[in-house]
């Protein structure tokens, strides 16, 4: 097996620094080598020591002063920055002797997602190994409703439409909201989701249903992790979804 | 007909504000009478004079003074007082003698979307007129490939299902990008894009196909609006799919 490389991606306060602190710790804990990379030229602090830290290359308080830029102008001038440079980054993580790679993304999840330090990034780790995935990473607190468990499924697939790697969705802060109303179990809880969407007389219950069908024809995987990072809960969940991305990689490539 | 009610989301720097500003001039040329909401307590300036001003409510500035804050962390305060006040905001659009309402969501996109303000004014906007709908607003330059057309279309799914309100994107600042070689023609341009894939031997390519298939039964729309908000490009072209959500409505409640 070759490096197996994990991204991170997920709107501010979603978790993703600690995850990844969590899962590093885990997986080091199984004797695995790991290679932390934080890409957030911004980072106040980190629950981690990275291996590798964008902000020794870009650091967001150097570029506010030296282009005399408020916080958000000095973030996008950053990230312009990051992706200059990134081939310094993904050389160094191209020449890491880890079985694992874990790329913690910036806290504002949209400098990232929808600029070209994105899709630029996953080109170069596909480059780097075959076995690159991403997960989605959302805080348990915002699913409410049927709707929003369709919801961090619909964000999963946009962010892997967007990044070209395999990308699941993770919960997190689950320890935040003990009674959400979700099992983990895609299957079962779309199956919930479109009955009570359908009870509730909504439109989009059978076009949630047909997506559903459309979104496990082409993952195999049915679980939604269920983690809370700060706790140290559900950690192997999350490496039993990884593990079984990382086996389906040869058909989908 | 009642009140059109339409709310722009977007990342920032897709152009919302500018967007905002330049359909209401078109309508009011048109002799529709505009109602304008701006709900970013962080804007710095406004391309129009907000009828409705957030500001007036909830100052992020001030918010960052009055509890000792840095930027991010005013602005997520600010977001949780805006939340907490949101009838009174809600009941001056209910109020509001108008043709339509246009409401400016705030720059950062991921602090409305995954936060409660989101769904709670969603829900408050559906209380007040039947014709509310949202547009996801997206820099053209963002799509460089088939897979980023696909990403467009899902993002928009990924909003409705968060709002609840029907969604349809719109792309923006397409005069940045006069080569992109997207005709706005869902069918057109999704056909171009599942081939593109499957020539490249993706296996994206028959999974969009089969979502295009799903999103187009539900989404009698097909055209995606090729705007340019900045020279009041393509403003029709945005009307005329406002019209076509409003005409549907009937059929989707």
């Amino acid at each position: 097996m070759g490096k197996v490389i994990v991204v991170f991606v997920g709107p501010a306060g979603s978790g993703k620094s600690t995850l990844v602190a969590a899962y590093a710790k885990w997986l080091r804990e199984g004797d695995a080598s790991v290679y932390t990379v934080n890409l957030d030229p911004a980072a106040e602090t980190l629950p981690y020591e990275p291996s590798l830290d964008v902000r020794s290359i870009v650091d967001a308080r150097e570029v506010a002063r030296k282009y005399g830029l408020g916080p958000n102008g000095a973030l996008v001038k950053s990230m312009e920055l990051v992706t200059e440079r990134l081939e310094e980054i993904t050389s160094k993580i191209a020449a890491a002797e880890a079985d694992y790679v874990l790329v913690d993304t910036p806290g504002q999840m949209e400098v990232f997602l929808f600029r070209d330090l994105s899709w630029r990034l996953a080109e170069a780790l596909r480059g780097i190994s075959p076995e690159s995935y991403a997960v989605f990473v959302l805080d348990a607190s915002v699913i409410r409703d049927p709707a929003d468990y369709a919801f961090l499924v619909t964000m999963a697939t946009a962010v892997q439409l967007r990044l070209g790697l395999e990308t699941a969705p993770v919960l997190n802060k689950i320890d935040l909201v003990p009674d959400v109303e979700i099992t983990g179990d895609l299957l079962r809880d779309f199956g919930r989701v479109s009955r009570a969407l359908r009870e509730a007389g909504s439109v989009y219950a059978e076009m949630l249903r047909e997506m559903l069908r459309v979104l496990l024809k082409y993952n195999r995987r049915v679980e939604v992790p269920r983690v809370s990072a700060l706790k140290g809960e559900g950690i192997e969940e999350l490496h039993r979804l990884v593990l079984e991305m990382s086996c389906s990689c040869g058909d989908l490539s």
